[in-house]
C-alpha cells in the first residue's frame, strides 16, 4: 500500500499564502517534510484556482518537482489548471480526478489519454453526491470503467476512489463498510487488478475530538489495507497512523517478516 | 467484538505467587483492574496445575468471582482442574479449550456437555502443532465441528480459535492471512453463525521491540475485527490497543456513530 500525503493543500494557510505570492520556499520545505515523514506520493490540492489557473498550477508543480522526485496527484476541479499541471509534470503527474459529472467527463477525462497519465475515478453520482444506497457503488464503478474505455484510455491507467464518508454522516459508516467490500470485490467486478485510492482524512472530517479522530483513522486504515487498497491518502504528519500503515504492509505482503521492517 | 483479557496468567510472577500461597487479594485487585481497563471476559490461565489441580482451580475461580461478575475462560490443559473450575464457576465459566489432540477429545470435550458450557475449539493438528499448510485450517475446522456434534454438544456452544501465529515464525504472517480469511468464511463453511476467538498476544510473542509490537498488534486487530472475530484475547493493560478495539466496533456495528462512543 502506497501512502499519498494530503498536506499540500490550499486549505492550509501557509500553502495558500505561498501560492498567492508565488513564493516557493515554504512549499519546498513542506514537501520535503512530507517525503521525510513517509509520503510515497504528493497530492497537490490547489483548489479550483479561479484566477490564473495555468500559471498557479505550473508554479505548484514546478515547486514540488524542485523539492522531490516523488510522483504527485494534480488535484483540482479546474480543467485548465489540470492540463497545465500535466504538461509541466509529465510523466510524474497523476490526474485527481474525474467522476460521472458531465463537466469531468468532458474536460478532465480526455486529458488522461492526451497526457498518457494515471487518472483517479471517483465513485460519485453524476450530480457529484456520494451514493448512499447499497448497490449504487457497484453500478457507478462499472460506469466509471465504461467511461474510461469509451475515452480510449488504457484501463490500467484507472485508480478508483470509492469515496470514504465522514463517520458523523448519517449512514456514513454503513457506506464505509460498503466501500470496504467494494475495494475487495473490484478486481473481480471489473475483470482486471484495478488500483484503488481512498482519502482517510474524509473519515474524520467535521467536528470531533482530535484524539478519538486519530484512533478511528487507525482502526479503519488496516481494514482498508486488508481489503486491498493500493494507495491511502492521509495526513502524513500523524506519525502513529503512518506507522500503522507500515505495519499493515508487514501483514498483507508476502515479504518475510522482520521487526526492523517496521518503523 | 468482545474483549477477553489475558493478564490473569501464572506466567505473571504476581499471579504465580498468589496461586502458590492461595492468597486472594492480589488476584482480586488484578481482576478489578482488568475489568476497569475494559475487559468483557477474563481468561484464567492457570497453566497445567500439576499439584492440587482441583483445589488450585477452585481457588482461582472463586477468587475471580469475588472480584467480578464477568464471564471467564477456564484456561488449562489439566482435565481435573478444568472440571473443578466448571463446577465452581457455572454458568459463567467457558472451557478454553479443546482441539483434535486425543487427550483433549477424550477428557476436555465431554465437559462441555456435562456442564452445558461454551467451549473454545483450537484449530490445531492432532499432534498439537499449528497447521502451516494452506487448506489445512478449513479441514481442521470441519473436523473440530464434527467432534462437537459427535460429543452431543450443541454447535452453538463452539467458539473456534484459529490460532494466530507469531509474526516472527517462518510463514507466520502467511498463516495469519489465512486465519483472517478463515474467520470471514467460517459461518458459510459450517452453516451457522459460529463464534470465533483469537489471541492477539500470540502475534507479538518472542523477542522484539515493545513499541513495534504495539503497532503491529494495533494494525492486525482491525483486520480481525472486520473479518468478523467475536472475541479478541489481548493484554488489557495496553490502553491504545483497547481503544482501537472500541473504534473497530464503531466501524463494524450498525449502531449510529458518535464520537462519545469512542473511549
Amino acid at each position: 500500500m502506497l501512502i499519498a500525503a494530503d498536506n499540500l493543500t490550499v486549505t492550509r494557510p501557509v500553502v495558500e499564502a505561498a501560492l498567492n505570492r508565488m513564493e516557493a520556499d515554504a512549499i519546498i520545505e513542506l514537501v520535503r517534510r512530507m517525503e521525510k515523514a513517509g509520503a510515497n506520493v504528493i497530492d497537490i490540492n490547489s483548489g479550483p484556482l479561479a484566477r490564473d489557473p495555468e500559471t498557479k498550477m505550473r508554479f505548484l508543480v514546478e515547486t514540488v518537482q524542485a523539492a522531490t522526485h516523488l510522483p504527485f496527484l494534480v488535484d483540482t476541479s479546474n480543467p485548465k489548471a489540470m492540463e497545465a499541471g500535466l504538461a509541466a509534470g509529465k510523466p510524474n503527474a497523476l490526474i485527481n480526478g474525474f467522476s460521472l459529472e458531465p463537466e469531468k467527463l468532458e474536460r478532465i477525462l480526455p486529458l488522461a489519454r492526451k497526457y498518457d497519465a494515471d487518472i483517479v475515478g471517483y465513485l460519485l453520482q453524476p450530480n457529484g453526491h456520494v451514493p448512499m444506497d447499497e448497490g449504487d457503488l457497484t453500478d457507478i464503478a462499472l460506469r466509471v470503467h465504461g467511461e474510461i474505455l469509451k475515452a480510449g484510455v488504457d484501463e490500467n491507467r484507472l485508480i478508483i476512489d470509492p469515496v470514504i464518508a465522514p463517520a458523523i454522516w448519517e449512514n456514513g459508516m454503513r457506506h464505509n463498510r460498503e466501500v470496504l467490500s467494494l475495494i475487495r470485490n473490484l478486481p473481480d467486478l471489473l475483470g482486471f487488478p484495478v488500483r484503488t485510492i481512498a482519502g482517510l482524512s474524509n473519515l474524520i472530517a467535521g467536528p470531533g475530538p482530535m484524539e478519538q479522530k486519530g484512533v478511528l483513522e487507525r482502526a479503519f486504515l488496516p481494514m482498508l489495507a486488508h481489503a486491498g487498497l493500493s494507495i491511502v491518502l492521509l495526513n502524513i504528519f500523524n506519525p502513529e497512523t503512518v506507522r500503522i500503515a507500515g505495519a499493515c504492509d508487514a501483514v498483507i505482503t508476502s515479504r518475510p517478516f522482520t521487526w526492523a521492517g517496521l518503523s
